[in-house]
């Protein structure tokens, strides 16, 4: 039988069971920063030639000249023409609803004037130049390059520079398709802290970027973390996560297989099911034992679901709700008759899958939000990448004479009070009717 | 005369000096890391028993138990009482002010259905807990209290914890009285990591937050850092800058005192001038020699404009406009003729202020937008704080069962690309027609 926990929130000890399920870490330890930092500071003294350096190194590459390092944008368009007519199908819809969805996030300026004619606003304005991380080997995932390159490109950022590995040179079709269909400018055959330092600098190749995004491994996310100050990251991943709110209306199958599809990602994610009713866990777990050897991934599966796996009873659906918005879940599914209702109450979730049809994975795809959610329960405090992390806003403000007359007034008073008083004439020399 | 360097477009070894007046890099020491650690190992271990060791012996006081950290607030409003009229007055309209704007910031959920029935949305909520650090001796900024507090609270946050330190256990009233005007719902006593380690992980006294903002010294900042993850923080801020865009033709005493009212803040703070007329450079040189010796705090001006001021003579207003752009000034004044057209062209700045009587001074106090802005041209990739920092969005996706079948399909072709199949499955599952 397959080995996931059950918990209660009658037990007594439900809170520290929840809390120790929930907990993680992310750690960087002393030999990863150490490595990072002496990369990051070669690429900051040698530029190009420590990055064909590192990169012969750690990808097992021969190049001799920093060019040999750039996929030319033909190479993009090729990758697209050689894959199969479904793929780009798949990749041509999930991009348009993508784009369609990335829309409606887009911020506009803004701007009032008051009775006495002073304006205040807010511009906002594109990043000029976004650096894109896309990891190599297996975790080579070409949705991840259409949900960080679309919303960049919604935004308006003039120049979009994607750095992907390519350990012994071996370039994956799918991505560089995607990238083409994303509308990336440039790629650079470059990963790990090397590419991060890269963008984050610039070398005599690779031009320096204002934001660094997307997911990689222990080296990247440590690069990423160091050379923030200097450039923007989004956010620091954990291992993904799904909470399955379900009122034993579900067929089983459907909901084992969704917790499949997240534990299918790594031995670390974490899939956990809440519902009210005792016998509808016990068909689940059925399911996950019924499904689970036929699944290709099922190894990872089974170690997910018996590491970081529950099944969690309730007393009822207001104290579900109550669990879901204590766990602050990257992906949530309502699998219930009112998914409307239930999602006004929720206060904390990345992205909310509401409704019995709602996959999750389609989200992950090509539902159209982005499939880059904040984890670890930090939905708490922070929202889904999206086209404002690729916007920002300059805040305006333009005194008339009368204005300045009354805003001098107010500044001086508060100038003075905090001793601060060029602060306070500055202001009193508009003020001055 | 003061000295202040003088700066030149048209020499040959102008981008490499700018690169130089520009540079600053924060770093926390070992030491400091170090204790910094140690005190939120402390709080996390002993809860209020360390918060009320670490604040008798690094704040002078003598409580006795964590309940004496609490300032009630009644006390508050007694603040509010205490002090002057004009005070009150003041402090009333720049809340108003700033609360006026900030309500223009809220963003609102949204949503919209695609033809078969598909929902696509976002759902934005407030945060549920905020903290707000407010430094306590010369650094304590009634004026810092209302920019990060009302934006919190327009932003909907139900509990909002504001931590002060009281070294020798000396409140200062204006602070008091602006954490009342602001609807600050508690306020704690206590400073120093040893406070953003309380709010952080919360103490048996202090509830834990999901987000923590406002300015301090080395310890707070890199406390913030450290446990930044745990918590959501805003930005970790570098010394206070101005720059001044003039067209000549604005009378020299006013932009002198304005880059003295940054200069004022501290020894690091920044304040340039760029201009293309030579003359006009001149004369408010003059007016910076003429003026200092007038001010309250001319050795800490003398000083930040000797180390990290400069008047920038430019060749014409475009390339003004290309100088300010690659600063990405925190404060930038535009104090020409048609500062709205100069506005448009300007692509990173915090905050700009507009036209010959907007002094940068009213934005700090009573404008309205945010004083809390980006420094160090951390404004290429970010914005002032604002109503938005304390709201987050969740993504909503409600498929129809006709859209669950078209997604599907799509799903399948890109998780079956990536290998993923248990996410392929839960996908299909829902696309059967």
């Amino acid at each position: 039988m397959t080995d996931i926990r059950i918990l209660n929130t009658a037990d007594e000890g439900f809170q520290p069971q929840l809390d120790a399920l929930l907990a993680w870490e992310s750690v960087s330890d002393k030999a990863v920063n150490d490595t990072v930092n002496n990369i990051i500071d070669g690429i900051r003294g040698r530029g190009d030639a420590a990055l064909v350096d590192f990169t012969n190194r750690f990808d097992g590459w021969q190049a001799e000249r920093a060019a040999d390092l750039e996929i030319p944008r033909e190479r993009l368009e090729q990758a697209w023409k050689q894959i199969p007519q479904s793929q780009q199908q798949a990749l041509q819809v999930a991009a348009g609803r993508v784009r369609a969805y990335a829309e409606h996030q887009k911020m506009e300026s803004w701007s009032y004037t008051e009775a006495d004619g002073t304006l205040l606003g807010q511009q906002v304005s594109s990043l000029d130049r976004v650096g894109l991380y896309v990891p190599g080997g297996k975790a080579a995932y070409p949705s991840s390059v259409l949900m960080n390159a679309i919303p960049a490109k919604v935004a308006g950022v003039p120049e979009l520079i994607m750095v992907v590995p390519t350990p012994g040179g071996e370039l994956n079709e799918l991505v560089l398709a995607a990238a083409h269909v994303s509308g990336v400018d440039r790629v650079f055959a470059v990963g790990g802290a090397q590419a991060v330092a890269a963008l984050a600098f610039g070398t005599e190749s690779v031009p320096p970027v204002d934001k660094i995004v997307g997911p990689g491994n222990i080296y990247v996310a440590t690069a990423k973390r160091a050379v923030f100050g200097q450039v923007g990251i989004d956010m620091v991943a954990g291992p993904s996560e799904i909470l399955v709110v379900c009122d034993g209306k579900t067929d089983p199958d459907w909901i084992a297989m969704d917790l499949f599809s997240q534990a299918e990602h790594d031995e670390d994610a974490q899939s956990i099911l809440v519902c009210p009713d005792a016998s509808y866990i016990a068909q689940v777990a059925a399911s996950i034992d019924k499904l689970l050897p036929t699944m290709e991934r099922r190894e990872i599966i089974a170690t997910a679901l018996r590491v970081r796996g529950a099944l969690i009873q309730t007393r009822d659906m207001d104290e579900t709700v109550e669990v879901a918005n204590f766990i602050a879940p990257e992906h949530l599914e309502l699998s219930v008759e009112d998914p409307e209702a239930m999602a006004k109450r929720i206060r904390h979730a990345g992205a909310i899958f509401m409704g019995r049809y709602t996959a999750e994975a389609m989200g992950d795809y090509c539902a159209g939000p982005n499939h880059v959610l904040p984890t670890s329960r930090t939905a708490r405090f922070s929202s889904p990448l999206g086209v404002y992390d690729f916007q920002k806003r300059s805040s305006l403000i333009f005194a008339s004479a009368a204005g300045a007359v009354t805003m001098a007034e107010t500044a001086s008073v508060l100038a003075r009070g905090e001793g601060l008083t060029a602060h306070a004439r500055s202001a009193e020399y508009r003020g001055k009717k």
